[in-house]
């Protein structure tokens, strides 16, 4: 009785089959353990310059590794389970699609990066930045959340994580764009190409399930997990791939400051722009965490506490405005059924990240940062280019990033329309019983507690 | 139909624009990155001393920083979810304290701690400290759980984080006193001065809502989130400021076998006080967290494994007997309601954790720290004063912080008691729905499953 | 009215305390802090060497170990959640039997490690250990859950971790074997320790209580927490032992890949081997693990991202295959009741890691690992013995490991089928109102919301 065309019994593994095999046969050929890891070349390495065991970047960058792990896997994960009946799926496609996208990253990063006499070479760093790249695959997963079959989020994958290391090699190695939290690579570009996708994936009659695509009580609570997963290690994902001392130390700090000063203007603008004061779970659950994309970009800039305290504050405000009255606007007006509101989470608080970046870069010098502007600005310690420059290439930067992700979301949009991806019918979108194997309803508890005595009671009896 | 005493609309968006503005003000004339978050600073020592990046304080601490991070929102959190239909505001309410209250405590830590020119200087460090600081008021959350609107919170938390400051400030720079862990500092003083807050608050009728002031199963289930979290990051807790090498190695393994040997007592003496045996989740949810409080201050002396497991076993006890017999008589006879038994958490494990830490700060030699004595108590290495003056101080200590967490509750609770923070009525105690959107019931599951299949047929007959 | 044969009161209390109390005696007997965690030894050291801070195993091995401790008590307490009505009892006798397992670890792994002067030398390295033989007993915990006493955990666990602690011991000592992620120590010896013993425990007539042996929605939810805890920090559990370093990081790298491998091939035969192509949460909550598993013995050698990824894909699909087709077969013939299929999950995955832990160790050459083979295989390095001979071993480990812990399941298994224990009725397996006061059921919401809009209209009405 199940319905052809949306069942996955073929299509499911055999995407997945030929992916892993392939994505097996490229790592066999082209990928090896760099520097750091390998046995041997570390050990070669150590001897002629003495650097201690401590100094493996293994140290340095592992623990941010991990947070940024948690925030890939369960951040983003279980934000999306806030929908009543999309549990299984939210948290299951983002584990599959997120194992998927790392590999896949690996490989697309690694050759726009730079080969090593032909091959890629992989350490914690790669690990990082092939998290980051499916950070924005997860992204725009977002906005087409419930909507779309696992198959179709595999070729969405496929697709994006390729245009996103082409979009991050045009900007960090040929513009020399500062970006280490990605507010222009990971949020500004997941979040437009996902717009895109889903404006092309329009569904006119989506109201059928309309029924489905909300909350309740626990899910709610659920998705809360997400979200603060995603709050608390937001400073380890803005850090974790700047230069070692004190660039990752500043970056976590700007960005813990960032978020806490979101966190209450997201409470404020929540509360004062619902009719009876009370707060709505989608803006607590997204909103605070927009300070931690707004400071991707300046983060490891001498942005200031201060600077990073406005940057969230305004972050907030844009992100609760954009989820009572742009979000429907969209909607209705252009077509873009965004599930879950990834436009004022990574998009706008995106611009205003790479925005913010643009004039933090421009007002470097030397008496700022010192010797450490070498660290930072590379390009402009070196004498190479002025800081307005680097303020004028970040700006540059931030319409490529828009051009790349519309133009991307576009072609991706129209090739995951075609019928042979299985996507789900309008009256079956989000419901994880299509995808799924879903149990039965628990017992009553008063019951199970009524057979037990009975039980029990019947024991002592006999 | 709100009622416009408890309504928030313009009450909650003020209060934290206000408060907001005024942090970014004073962050932006006061505070300033310290020498290894500040590009200029950290490149000008690195030079004359050829320090290692690796030896920025980041890598020391940062890692034991996202533990306690996350024991703020998530543990303490999650810890507060077991109510029934209070989950949102438990854990929504702990997210916007905690976001303002670790802004002011940078604020006012750093005033106490000693301004470099005028400046706050911020780093990893204070970060802990900040945090630490808002684990005390999210103690005194607990106590005030249900019964209290986020307006009131944020003005407690206002008046809390100023008065732990001062506290600190006379135990830890005044005195000398060693509480890394914060048995005294966070612990004591924060359940103190939150049951003295909740008796001034004391609502004769609170039985009005007394249905809801119990937990269902799954809300029992998110608690144990909150549980687990504290408990396995405790170690990180009580060690996270201690001084670097042996002594942050030596806390955290201390609080590891206290909290493992609490484990044992909670589970023995929930049985044993209960008449047919059976296991209380209040008890496992919260005293089995009583060996990481009572660590806090002897944690990183010379207390050995073995005394650490006494300490956690007794704890375990302690805390057991205290909700089982002390909470009734407490809400009874001395009108204090303890929503969430702070008492027996974190009252008097804190007390019994000060008085530890006095008697094994009164044992210490040279001959049993030899040179890391200097490291754990520098007064008595370096002959200022003898251990059993420390002991003596320690001691003192405990009553200093006593008198100020009473007193400072009694004022606060008069404070919070002035109907213009809009407190909850007697009958709406417990209650999401007062503050927030709470989402409708979930539709039932076969239903939907029942809409699935028909709607699917419906597709292939048609 | 309770049935007193399976009454904890006396029993739970009596067992917990005589247990803690032994474990205190003995930590005060036995156990000093080691050179990295005394106050004294390691400031000793310090002038001599002049080794820094930062060069305490503390900051080499502590994130590793927070990811571990996760894992063993979030990780394996959610994955056992999946039950509808035993979630207190999956995560808190967890709870209960690793604070238990990790302190009688300590001793007995000390003891075989060996003694300093009598004296059992304890730091971070062996709290990972305790932590890692406690995942041991609750492997098996998985195969018997739902049908055991706590206090038959208890014992269990006596047992358990002193045979894996001898194996280890065997292993890792005596034949100079390599499995710093446990492939044969703790996932082959844990579950078939543990299958043993759930076959000894036979229920013939368990069909009794089968109705509760299944998941419902949110119990699938809150078992992904697990899941995914796991599936994250499995990369620091495979090299949380491994030596400082390249071997360090180069584990937890190929842990990664094979786990991101293991994901797809999970999904893909979850949905090929369902008649409707639809997705079973048994396989994603578990097999998806099984590429962790895998990896624990060769995850540290040479391995390379492609060995890892084949390994990784490989597991998964063996792992959904025994759940599908081998489960069953086990159940129905060889009554081997397997609650959690921990066969599938940590049985065949382990004999397939330490297949391939042999053969990539006799492969070791100087070529490939150059200086780095001294930290790999020490005998091989120093030609103590040839790189095929350590394959041999590592086989023979194997075959160790297998006959101790089926001889040792089969042995405590009959202990623990004395009547003094407490075992549940076949009627009331699965239940948690047997050991917990479980919370009667939430009122509805609806009910809720109109007593609080009565409440608030009668208070503006008056």
């Amino acid at each position: 009785m199940t319905d052809p065309s949306t069942n996955m019994r073929l299509k499911l593994p055999i995407t997945c089959f030929i992916l892993q095999i392939i994505l097996i046969i490229l790592f066999g050929v082209l990928v090896q353990y760099d520097e750091d890891t390998d046995a041997k070349k570390h050990h070669h390495g150590n001897h002629s310059e003495s650097k201690s065991d401590i100094e493996n970047d293994f140290y340095y960058r592992y623990p941010s590794f991990q947070d940024v792990h948690v925030m890939i896997f369960v951040g983003f994960g279980f934000l999306m389970t806030f929908l009543q009946r999309y549990g299984f799926s939210s948290v299951g496609f983002n584990f599959l699609i997120a194992a998927f996208s790392l590999q896949w990253a690996t490989l697309m990063q690694g050759f726009f990066h730079g080969l090593h006499e032909g091959k890629i070479h992989i350490g914690v760093e790669s690990m990082i930045n092939a998290d980051f790249c499916t950070g924005s695959v997860l992204i725009s997963f977002g906005a087409v959340l419930g909507k779309t079959s696992p198959v179709q989020l595999l070729f969405m994958a496929v697709f994006e994580v390729t245009l996103f290391a082409v979009n991050e090699f045009i900007l960090l190695t040929l513009l020399g764009t500062k970006d280490a939290g990605g507010s222009m690579t990971i949020h500004t570009f997941g979040a437009y190409f996902g717009l895109m996708v889903t404006r092309i994936l329009y569904r006119p009659n989506l109201d059928k399930s309309k029924h489905k695509n909300c909350s309740v009580y626990h899910s709610d609570l659920f998705a809360m997990i997400g979200t603060l997963y995603l709050w608390m290690f937001w400073p380890s994902f803005n850090s974790a791939v700047t230069e070692h001392g004190d660039p990752q130390h500043r970056t976590a700090m700007n960005t813990y400051y960032s978020l806490a000063a979101c966190t209450l203007s997201t409470y404020a603008m929540s509360s004062l722009t619902a009719h009876d004061g009370k707060l709505d779970m989608v803006h607590i659950q997204n909103a605070a965490l927009a300070g931690g994309v707004a400071a991707g970009t300046a983060g490891e800039m001498m942005l200031t506490p201060f600077g990073s305290m406005i940057v969230g504050f305004l972050a907030g405000i844009i992100s609760v405005l954009g989820f009572k009255y742009l979000t429907p606007i969209l909607e209705n007006k252009l077509k873009i059924q965004d599930t879950c509101g990834i436009h004022n989470l990574h998009g706008m608080p995106g611009v205003l990240g790479a925005i913010v970046g643009a004039v933090t870069a421009s007002l470097a010098s030397k008496e700022v940062y010192g010797e450490g502007l070498e660290k930072v600005f590379p390009d402009v310690a070196s004498g190479k280019r002025t800081a307005s420059d680097q303020g004028g290439v970040q700006a540059i930067s931030l319409a490529v990033t828009l051009g790349m992700a519309l133009f991307g979301g576009l072609i991706v949009g129209f090739i995951l329309k075609l019928p042979i991806f299985g996507a789900p019918r309008d009256t079956t979108c989000f419901e994880d019983s299509l995808y799924w194997e879903v149990p039965g309803e628990e017992e009553s508890h008063e019951d199970q507690l009524t057979t037990v005595k009975t039980e029990e009671s019947d024991k002592l009896n006999s």
